[in-house]
């Protein structure tokens, strides 16, 4: 057996998340072990970086499994598109350790968000990013940001009481383009719908309906309630999984 | 009667272009002109600056109508977009002269082709992207784009034999944004499927399959069959299309 590591693209649209549903929802999970269960030697259980919630969407999305001797390496995501649906896709396939483990070995995970602000509802981006109409001030939702940075526990911004809720903040940015802000956060981990609660309270900043200067006591009160309303899903993708080098075969 | 002038942005991929069709297919006209109908004081007729096919996008088609009283300008956009329906709606809504008329008074119209130059299919852009798997020689497709600059008759590259098919490109670019190839046609006018056609041949020319230097001959054969397929439509966008100041109210 060899361990592979893929490297995946989807639309969160179509998608109820990442994870396997009892109820039998249509997820990336199950669209892709059910993929893999037509590929000759190839285990059909992948393990992923992270979990993704309905609607959100990856452009890097890590998973491991392991595979038998028919289909090589090199020809494996090729082979596995061919079963997969338009909406989800593997980039990359790579020849991993086999103690390789796409969750326990991820030192970083990569998330951003993208607000469209502009007067009109967005049109040809209407199912890739979150809508702010009124003016954001940018300056504001900046400063708040940067309170994220460094550890933290993040239970005022996690949707389920699931401990820990502590996580460490490498690099947050606020980005311009054109009429678009992109709010970038890398982390050693976040806890469930904590970007899309932090996204929606620094929107309340960017409104001027929160001073910056309330991000430490917000953190500290450690309540959901009192932070800001959850950013829509479709204005956040999963953007990277980082791992150590000597994980890989070279 | 007050004439209005209005900056269009709509996802082609829910039309069946933007000519009213006399069969009742989704056009962008006909949505238009149906949501007019329903606001008080508007002639529910638009003409607009081009015509895009199927699946063409525009993030900035202009029309003209006409309006009574009812509505004042300023407020006309947000009127009208909230009768339209999510894949259409007006940027912006400008006073002008009597006499603007959207066809006849555009000085140059800005279409953009996006190529999606990369080994796996398109997925969260699978609807906004042209898709070439096989790397494309960029430098070749730049020398070739450069023989359309100027006035030449562009039969070669027109889907039907409407003439006059003459018309003067300005501007002409090939610019790299990550895995994309984005293709820019500034001109007075295009014919129909010219912009497709030109793009087609290019991609064949960055493929290695036709040298930059058959151009000249291509147009001057004048015939369709010489040059390359069409581009499919979910690629190309009606940027802007650009008017005389003077024609505008202050």
């Amino acid at each position: 057996m060899r361990r592979i590591k893929l490297t995946l693209e989807y639309d969160g649209n179509g998608f109820y998340g990442f994870q396997y549903q009892a109820r039998g929802e249509r997820t990336v999970q199950q669209c892709l072990e059910q993929a893999l269960e037509n590929l000759p030697g190839a285990v059909p259980r992948v393990t992923a970086a992270g979990r993704t919630d309905t609607g959100v969407h990856a452009l890097g999305m890590v998973v491991h499994l392991d595979a038998g001797d028919p289909v090589p390496t090199s020809r494996f995501a090729q082979a596995l598109n061919q079963k997969l649906p338009q909406d989800l896709r593997v980039l990359l396939a790579e020849g991993v350790s086999e103690n390789f483990h796409a969750r326990f070995d991820c030192l970083w995970r990569h998330y951003r968000y993208r607000i469209l602000n502009r007067r009109t509802s967005p049109v040809l981006k209407r199912y890739r990013v979150g809508w702010v109409p009124s003016p954001l001030r940018t300056e504001l939702m900046r400063e708040a940001l940067h309170h994220f940075l460094g550890k933290h526990d993040f239970m005022a911004f996690a949707t389920r009481e699931v401990r820990p809720t502590t996580h460490e903040l490498y690099h947050v940015d606020l980005l311009k383009h054109g009429e678009e802000i992109w709010l970038e956060f890398v982390g050693s981990g976040f806890a469930r719908g904590m970007v899309r609660a932090m996204v929606g309270t620094l929107i309340e900043v960017g409104l001027g309906k929160r001073a910056p200067d309330t991000m430490p006591g917000l953190l500290k009160a450690a309540d959901r309630r009192k932070a800001g309303p959850s950013a829509p899903p479709q204005g956040l993708y999963f953007m990277e999984a980082g791992y150590a080098r000597w994980d890989q075969e070279y």
